[in-house]
């Protein structure tokens, strides 16, 4: 559930503007990562206090000022005195409730993202948040914890390959947000995976434990579908928005993404409307089997009852029962019996029951 | 059923604009309660008759009158003749039927809101409206009854916390809403809790009172849509719109409001879904357990049947049966027994009944 | 049936703009009422003739033609023809399968709506076609018969209540139109009676009736929402289009009878959305008594049918049965009967069957 | 099927513009009917050749020439070369697959509508494509067969009723088109008859043979969605759009058949939910049947199998059994019994199962 | 699945605009196939290498260079270069994941499309990738792999039949989104079939395969829809927008392949409502034969069980059993039986179970 509706309670009443930390505390303490970059230029180190990122603001370089771990408010704090950060954005950063979004203000852009990865053990999709400002020529990530999918980028700059290096701040926080949605994709290969194996099983041999996966998977979808449509408009506004801060060269590439985010989209309605699709085959063959097992039954009973009747029958203690005199009495009976059933049978077999 | 439509009938035919008081009466006497403050004065106390709010009119601070308790028409209408409002309006204000709107008149900005509050003996979510009207350098809000959500409101004024006064009327209308709309929240955790609490009943022992309890929760979302889809849309007006009552300074934490009220609609629409698959899930145990029931009905018959038609045969008194005269007739017959049930059982774990 | 779609075979090949009346014939004799009134003066008779409402049309004062009965079609082409009305405005007036709509011409605005009322005898609810024509000073209104919900309107006209003597024609129309919408809410709120009190059956003791119950407001709901729909457009373009014809100081009470639609047909969603959840309670607790029948059969039958095996076992006839010579036998046979039943009881116990 | 789609497989690969009969052959001939009239004069009669109705393309007169069977391509060839046509169009007019469509030509409109009639051999639905061609003063009608909805329209142009001898070509293509619509009512009429018909075979006696009629009618409804909310676009733009070529005096007709195109969509709608709910109660019905044979089963083996068992016991051929000696043994016994039986039948009373 | 979801793992952390492709490997080497003409001239041959196709790009006649297979990146990005395509462009043609779209580039368009084909094998749609680029007088298309449904048009050209051969690249590119969307017909003619194959079979005698069938041809409709709608999208902003490179003379023919698209969708939707039905049909169908089996159970239970019972109390040992001793005692018992057999059917005539 805590996927679903992060906890405000302890929020209720502060003034608007007071950043306080909603969500799971991930890490121990905050991480600052500092990389900066041009064509010629590239250095990356981690820095011990926040102020070292500060004299980055305004050189000519594009500087990635990462934070891993947004549970230390004072920081968040400082930062956005330094950078000139409206209150109430640093409240949404460190609330991890938020939805996908997007603001302009003056100087920059405000972006908030969702990084999924699927927890192996307890077999679901977690989402971390992740707040992006875009200035003229910094890029500053916020994230919940170590760990990312940005290493592809970092790897990008310092080894500048692609064109990455020749581009600037805009570039980076497309790439940033690139690396995010393509990781979408393979929490999407994962969930087709488990989607395919749980139709073959519905296929070979449901169980109510099938039921439970199908189940899942559509928990699994709706969880999927809160993070990507915000997302969706996300992109969406910022290529076609004019910004001074995004180049036209860069809102091609923003263009790629929107295109992605669609793709990511669309899957996730394929999927539902087959896990939808799997729902009704799956109560079809409960009620089938049901019905197997009720001709079982019936055919069972309504052959044996009657022969039991007859024998029941000649097992009365009456004096006078003619029947059970005839020296052939009990051979012909038990001739009754199977043409009753032999009967009874082929009726069976004429409803199409056997 | 209250909940979801009021009593209307006394009202039908009267003139427009005339104020009638339809709901509960929730309180005995109508109290009012006035704050008045600027940057540097504060002050705050019960008003005995309304006629005393009408200096505040004019000041050049900000006064917050608090109405609670809309049954006694006079006062509404007296207040309504001071600040010069609508005569629909008022009709609006005491009429707690309304959805959440908002309406733009010359001198000031008319907003309806429903509060929100869990009724935990009922165990049902009760609403109250709060009609909020803001003028240049005053706030009047009606509520049904004492007891809200703004008492953080009230002490951040009172202990000067955070902007609210530094900032106008505008803010402070903000600030109620945000009240009420953080609100939301927390209803939507203890939902959120109701949810997960019956998901596990579901899974380990779904009764029929799980049922009702996946109904009764689905009854409240559509209680709770009702009152938050014209809510966005309330937000959204205000933020947009340019209205020379709301500086630009606020109308950056509207756009705040309006996020958050977007994430309780997702939040409800995600509640939403997963009770659609609760109740499939309910309804597809159901099947299970009937399935379950009819294969041991159908185990125990369909061995036993045709041992006791066996039995029956040498439980019949013809004279002449030469099986009967056997010296090891009966376990011999024991034996064909033992053998059929054997082969049944065999039968039915090859069919994976059992 | 008739309810859903009129008859109009009868209608099928003429020219258009023939006004040819389609409907029930629910009154005798046209009956013309003519109120005609300023802030001073009031007058209000019943015309013989149609010719006697003429030279009201051009008077400064404000005249209300009111006509009950549309099947005296010359009556009125006798109308259109003085008050200029385009022939196919005069074909829609005596169709009475027409939706709420709203249409411009020249000199004046054509409306039609659906007046509602419950009738308890076929405890359906049923509609009369109201159109109306608002010129500069006047309002001609068309009624399938006699008996409306405008008493409250002529109420207040005659007494002077209320502003609607000071006000123009258009102010008139709003008048009809808002009590027009009143009158939905007496019937919302009869339906909520009955959907409340079927659900309570619903609870205590569901029964096919209760299905049909469902059923019946279900198609109720239909109903409604084919008359409320519409009615939303025809207000909403009321109010935001700008027409000579309403004045500004009308406007404003137009948005008010907007804000009632959207009540409505608020209402009547939230009605639906109860309905369905009403629907699968219902068919669920068919499946759960279902259930509680198959529960009792299985274990009566699996109890006694190993039993009655057992007794038949010793009721054979077999020569050597060393077990009925024993003299205890007889005993431990009922022991080990009863040792079956207890422990199969056990077993059911354990299932939670008990 | 093929009411549904076309095949169009023969089409495959041709240049496009090249015309191809798409459809049934349903007439051996083509004929070609003109009629030809100004508020004086009016001729009829039947072409030989279709260059006979060359001479009226220039003509100040309103010409109508119908064409009835499409499956003569050169004809339509023909026409298209005279009449300066596109071959895109003349494809369309001979491949009876299309939607109802309106495209703009700088000479001439081109309309596609589907005729319906109600074929009662095969109580099924079906359709006639006809295309309109309007030019400055000639209408060109393509039909499939002879037979149509257009008698009306021709006697009023024979005898001068209505004004359709004093209007232009515009306003013959708006009669043609209303004929058109005026039949669906009469479709809509059967279809709701069909309806309620079904609905009380449902109330009284539901049969498999229920639910296939009300499958039937769903089909029936998807085909006529197909076919009417195309249409509607059709006459919206017509009504909408400014063309030289329809006269401000026939818009206002056109706005007539928006109307009750709205009417047939509405009434369709309507339908469809309607039929739904029916569905509903089908399923339920079953179920409720499934219940009453399962009450019946379950008391009578409830109470026989005890008392069966009983009866078992005192069969048995113990040699010891005390109450077989009893006197009153048989007599106690068969009391016994009807204790058991009337106690069981308590409890069913209880349990409300009787 | 992996129609529906394409292996992406292996690009993610690539930098944007690396082309790497993405999708089975169908063909063994690339196929280069130049077509270039104008009204007088044609020439057609295989080239061997990329660059001979370069000299193309700037001749005024129209030149069609097909490319089948998009494994070997290397080639796509020769083009590329040669033709100043953008990167992001060559990422998306060897990515075979893409949704159908449109991209306007300054010299030219880049269009993205769905080639369907009936894999009769695997009784399974499949799609393969085209992508066209469209210049001011070249088309180059990009296929996964040899085999497509451009034979027509290269007919066409050859032939110079139509007016390909006079119009100018953009046509071309018509003609071949023409001949895509073309066969789409004939896989909905074949999947019609199927639905009408399946239909008739579900009135027969539905088995699980018959459900099996209505979840597969579900499964295609998905898979139609996600290839389609977007196509429609493509079509629609190709025709309505303005570009340099499409006249206005082929802007006409755009508009018929969009009637196209539109028919598509259309039939896909009907097919979805059709299928749904069949869904509900089959459940039903289920329903009633549990039905019938269960009559027939219950029918020989109720007649025989109580039978049974009777035969058991005379099969009893008391010694003193009055009964037993009369002369007429047992064909008394007999005629009760029969008596009360005969009465059990007219009360299941009654209840209409027989």
């Amino acid at each position: 559930m805590l996927r679903l509706i992060k906890r405000v309670s302890k929020k209720t009443g502060l003034p608007p503007g007071t950043p306080v930390h909603i969500g799971e505390k991930k890490i121990e303490k905050t991480r600052i990562t500092i990389i900066d970059y041009d064509k010629d230029k590239f250095q990356q180190y981690e820095a011990e206090k926040i102020e070292e990122c500060f004299p980055f603001k305004d050189t000519p370089t594009v500087t990635w000022i990462n934070i891993d771990g947004i549970h230390e408010v004072e920081i968040i704090e400082d930062i956005g005195k330094h950078f000139d950060l409206h209150p109430l954005l640093l409240e949404d950063i460190v609330n991890t409730g938020q939805r996908p979004k997007i603001e302009h203000f003056e100087n920059y852009l405000f972006i908030v993202l969702k990084m999924l990865y699927y927890d192996k053990e307890e077999t679901e999709i977690k989402s971390e948040q992740v707040s992006l400002i875009l200035g003229s020529n910094f890029v500053i990530s916020f994230q919940e914890s170590i760990g990312d999918v940005f290493n592809p980028v970092r790897d990008r700059i310092r080894n500048g390959k692609g064109r990455i290096r020749k581009m600037g701040a805009d570039y980076l926080a497309y790439s940033l947000m690139d690396a995010i949605v393509d990781s979408y994709f393979v929490i999407l290969e994962q969930l087709g995976e488990e989607i395919e194996h749980t139709e073959e099983e519905l296929v070979k041999n449901p169980t109510p434990e099938t039921l439970q996966a199908i189940h899942n998977l559509k928990r699994e979808m709706i969880f999927l579908r809160k993070s990507t449509w915000p997302l969706r408009e996300v992109v969406s506004v910022l290529e076609r928005e004019e910004s001074p801060l995004i180049k036209k060269s860069t809102s091609i590439y923003l263009r790629d993404v929107y295109d992605h985010t669609f793709q990511v989209i669309d899957t996730i309605e394929t999927f539902r409307d087959m896990l939808s699709g799997m729902l009704d085959i799956y109560l079809s063959s409960i009620s089938n089997r049901m019905n197997a097992i009720m001709k079982v039954l019936t055919i069972i009973a309504t052959i044996f009852i009657p022969l039991t009747f007859i024998a029941g029958i000649y097992g009365m203690n009456f004096r006078f029962m003619p029947e059970l005199e005839w020296h052939w009495g009990y051979p012909l009976v038990l001739l009754v019996m199977v043409a009753i059933g032999v009967l009874m049978l082929f009726y069976f077999r004429k409803k199409e029951w056997l």
